[in-house]
């Protein structure tokens, strides 16, 4: 192409050095120096060659992402996020799913790619802490998602207690009575529905309102459709609850269709709250209420503990970082203004 | 590992040049004797090594998909589809997404990443004829969608007009006289909605039935809000349709919301119908009638057209597939049963 690093470099007014660290994504450059970099690339059409780049560092400038679904929009809004953050560090994010199975999940982090990525983020559902302690790659592994793991990996998770805590007293506090928990899961494996149903549990203890397993409906997996049949067998069984907590915002979406099967309003005879503020949950005849975790720093955070992985930082212990959440209150709880 | 393609083709009884084929993902082996490889596959726990036997053949076993957004559950359910099918052909996927900008298109067609992806899948918006005429990269390319192009290149698109057309007549039938074309696009380069546009036209006029401009909402893309936004302001500007077909399903789920904001009843006052068949239809308190696509058959097409490619026939004619695509009536059209 004949445009060099030089180029660029007396086009911005840096050293070439500085250009250097702008193509290589490394984060010690201030805004406006990698800004005025950026548009000198912008202005000449330089294209660096990533991948001789990469290679020359002994890497390959991809890194993988697995999640249990992409059909999923937690998931999907989730890649989304972190496809555009590596980018901007000029990685190349390598996508793939699990379908949450424990086999898929092992084989992802041992490093089935190890020729072809530099590392890997991981949000897993049934791996265990063992197959992580017999884990042989030692490419980087970040680890998303609200498993509880002892095993030393760099791990991002909201609290799932305090912030099921947040939705099931919003319910309270509007005045529900009978707050059923749409979405637990059998075995210990599935951690992060256990974390939400004790939250649930707590704040219902605390108020001295019913928490028996009759007002708990258990799902095989965290579809609409789980949703919808949970609800139906609930109501089937002689139930009525005046709320519904859902594991997720697609339960709640198969509950409150299954809601409307049924004749019930929502949130009038029954409130509905779910988890993860997909776009969806914004939308349909009822809004729904959930929790919102921070989707976009969970993104940034977890590539950028990659990337600084990456950059050296094998041996400083592992970190765990908790983003924040918010519960976003909507019509399915506090009906339509 | 010590499991060699010897010890596979014993166990399964088959020649080693067979399992080569099955682990190659070659296509011209019987379902019956892939399965057979595969369980003596699975049950000595051989793994091939990837990386190094595609190297062998020059190249990576990586191909690349860019869609225009992961968050859109059309393209991430077509996404999960040609992974999985690209999994059983020993094939990674590398998941990208352009915005639907021409500049994200033309780099990726260019093939920014030629160098580790063998092949690639482009499901274009904004990419245009001279573009794909100016192309470099030798790297075969799919075209998925409905833009129309005389650029040589496999292509694989649904017969948007004929689709659009059984929309807009089951809205006829069931005896909607003001139907509204809601996510109509400016400009020359939108094909895909200009061919739905047409389709409905078409049908209106044949049905003699109005299908001026103002039946005919504008929209900047392709989701929920603009769905939301431009039924509103069709209804602000005095319009009282009795039906809308939307370009989309986000676009319906959007249009819906509106409507229920503003009291109307769907299907009672506007019935609505949608394009896509994303999992979403199917759910809320008035499932969508929408014209399905078959998301498989275009993924598995996809695929197996750039794997083809790749197997040596590269100086074939470009070929086109149209798949099939269905009309599933639910409640936005025909209410509850």
């Amino acid at each position: 192409m004949g445009i060099s690093l030089k180029d660029v470099a007396q086009r911005a007014g840096v050293s070439i050095k500085t250009v250097s660290n702008v193509v290589n994504g490394y984060r010690h450059v201030t805004p406006q120096t990698r800004q005025r970099v950026q548009r000198a690339i912008d202005e000449l059409g330089y294209r660096p060659n990533l991948t001789a780049r990469h290679l020359r560092k002994g890497r390959t400038g991809m890194i993988a992402l697995a999640v249990p679904e992409l059909t999923n929009p937690y998931f999907a809004e989730l890649a989304d996020a972190v496809i555009e953050h590596a980018a901007g560090l000029d990685y190349i994010v390598l996508l793939d799913h699990t379908g949450g199975r424990r086999d898929q999940e092992v084989l992802f982090a041992q490093g089935f790619r190890a020729r072809v990525i530099d590392g890997l983020i991981l949000s897993p559902i049934e791996l265990e802490n063992e197959d992580l302690l017999a884990r042989e790659s030692d490419a980087p592994l970040v680890l998303l998602g609200e498993r509880e793991y002892s095993a030393p990996y760099d791990h991002i998770a909201i609290d799932n207690v305090a912030a099921a805590r947040t939705a099931a007293a919003h319910l309270v506090e509007i005045g529900r009575r009978r707050v059923a928990f749409v979405g637990a899961r059998h075995g210990r494996a599935r951690a992060t529905a256990h974390l939400r149903l004790r939250g649930w549990r707590e704040v219902m203890g605390e108020s001295g309102l019913p928490s028996d397993d009759a007002l708990i409906a258990v799902t095989d997996g965290y579809s609409r459709e789980d949703g919808a049949q949970a609800v139906a067998r609930l109501l089937d069984s002689g139930q009525r609850p005046d709320a519904v907590f859902c594991y997720n915002d697609l339960i709640a979406v198969g509950a409150m269709r299954t809601l409307a099967e049924r004749g019930l309003r929502v949130p009038d005879d029954v409130a509905v709250v779910g988890f993860d503020d997909i776009e969806e949950s914004r939308y349909g005849a009822t809004t729904l209420t959930t929790v919102a975790p921070h989707k976009r720093a969970i993104a940034r955070a977890a590539t950028d503990m990659l990337l600084d992985r990456l950059a050296g930082e094998a041996d400083t212990p592992p970190r765990r970082i908790q983003p924040g959440f918010a519960l976003i209150t909507r019509e399915s709880t506090v009906g339509r203004p």
